[in-house]
């Protein structure tokens, strides 16, 4: 097919992704592999630009992609397209990520974060589609976030703006692996969402959860469902907690839109009544009045799909 | 004088100035007058109209004033020329200020919130000037913010974005007049610097505090220059809790500049260390390096220049 188009990738600590992407928001062809776990960050590198290669070799569109954009679990830096920090994909701090690829692949590569590049997909093809202000929060092992802000991604000075997982809701509360106490991650991401069903199970023996040793938040979900006390109480606190730091961002930022995505996010009507209760009770008025609360629509690929947004709209301004 | 010029107001719960301000930013002619105290919104209403017409009759500036931009102390929708909420000024909620005011005066009006409008005059002509992302952060009573981002002022959706006094960080902690709890503005506002040394001083016989029922945040500034460990450690705790606030903000927003100003503010080596110590243990290494913290410059005229910006801004575009 003879179709402008341009590379995308969504690179996590698991697996890696590229696709050819249409203007239009067509994922033509998409191919993945396992991160690889290794301590040198030229091998990630390498897997990224093999990928890439052969993505524009199979994906069947004539011609060169335009750009290439990459989304990764990180913090970047967009504007030197460095990796800045990453418990994640710590092999890449400091590196700059996108000159090294795109030397290899004869590509312009753009780094975004990931969930930064989830929020500008959102605002192109997904839930916040046409909508101005809108605050993207993806919950997972962390929880990440991205801005739409006028109409625009909000990346701030650097490129790192939209980390909202680190908000202190605990001064004194859990650590955090950021270095930080009380951030929300720790109280509303998946991985929280077991470590708070873990503290509920040990003293309710009639829980589904109780003297489990090893569970997933799927796991916690999915008693929830059969009507598990505990399993319940664990969304609607999770719900409190991520309620807390969102009506923060409201006050602050006076969204039209709170985006929620993720992997607990499948559980929305579990918590979405205590969030929507602590917004309540905690922002303004008049601001938590405006804000609507949805859940994202286009999954994993959110980023993939930003990513592919970030290459259209960069290729030919720098 | 033959010069374009436009009147600006401030408008607080205890005195309302307006001013004549040429398009280089210079206060031409200034009245103030104290703020009606009353139940009765036209009676404020009336006040601003009369001060407005006395402003333009005697600033000695040929012709009409081109707009009036008015900052006021209250939840703003600027869209709309609304005050929304205000604990300061409650009998304004919900009129149309903008309407009510421009109809007498014949001149068009643009409501802004207090603190945004400081932003604004900080970013026309103080601190933050040529910055192109910054916080503005005024302490007072309570605690207000403006949000300058990509170079523009922030309003979210209906304008009242930028209360950043209201960031929870101690979810069960002190109640706050917003209806919340733990807000910042009830640790690091002036009457929260009076609460701690009170707090402080009852376990202390040898504070220059202790015993005084009846104390300002100025006099805990006086004894703190006069190396009471009350009032010092009183400071320490108001910078720790503002950094736990502003943390936050380093990570979502990445800005190049916080700007601080409002009375409290001049005691700004009583507390700058600590708040600069609970960001850099609190927020991502690379946005927490990126920011500075400086004294916003304008004192008490950056709302009055604000409003005038947003009147040179607004006219003509509406």
């Amino acid at each position: 097919m003879s179709k402008e188009y341009v590379l995308a990738g969504d690179v996590g600590g698991t697996n890696l992704r590229i696709a050819a992407v249409d203007a239009g928001g067509s994922i033509v062809h998409q191919e993945s592999v396992e991160t690889p776990q290794t301590r040198i960050a030229s091998d990630i590198v390498d897997a990224i630009i093999r990928v890439a290669l052969s993505c524009v070799a199979n994906c069947g569109m004539d011609g060169r992609p335009r750009a290439f954009g990459l989304a990764m679990a990180t913090l970047v830096n967009s504007r030197e397209g460095k990796s800045l920090s990453s418990p994640n994909l710590p092999e890449l701090n400091g590196l700059s990520v996108a000159d090294a690829i795109s030397d290899q692949v004869g590509i312009k590569v753009f780094l975004e974060n990931d969930a930064t590049a989830a929020a500008i997909g959102e605002n192109w093809l997904g839930s916040s589609k046409g909508v101005a202000n809108s605050v993207f929060v993806t919950l997972g092992t962390g929880i990440g976030g991205g801005l739409i802000l006028n109409g625009r991604v909000f990346r701030g000075t650097d490129g790192t703006a939209g980390e909202i997982g680190h908000i202190c809701i605990e001064p004194e509360g859990q650590a955090c692996g950021c270095g930080s106490r009380g951030c929300v991650e720790q109280y509303a991401s998946a991985t929280a969402i077991v470590r708070i069903a873990h503290e509920l199970a040990e003293v309710s023996d009639s829980s589904l959860l109780a003297g489990r040793v090893d569970f997933s938040s799927k796991d916690v979900y999915d008693a929830a469902r059969l009507g598990d006390a505990v399993a319940i109480e664990t969304f609607r606190r999770m719900g409190r907690y991520l309620g807390t730091a969102l009506a923060g961002l409201v006050d602050v930022l006076n969204p039209e839109l709170i985006l929620i995505g993720g992997g607990p996010a499948k559980a929305w009507d579990l918590f979405i009544d205590s969030l929507k209760a602590e917004i309540a009770d905690r922002a303004f008025g008049p601001p938590a009045k405006t804000v609507r609360l949805v859940r994202a629509s286009l999954g994993d690929s959110a980023g993939i799909l930003g990513a592919a947004r970030v290459a259209f709209d960069a290729e030919g301004t720098q």
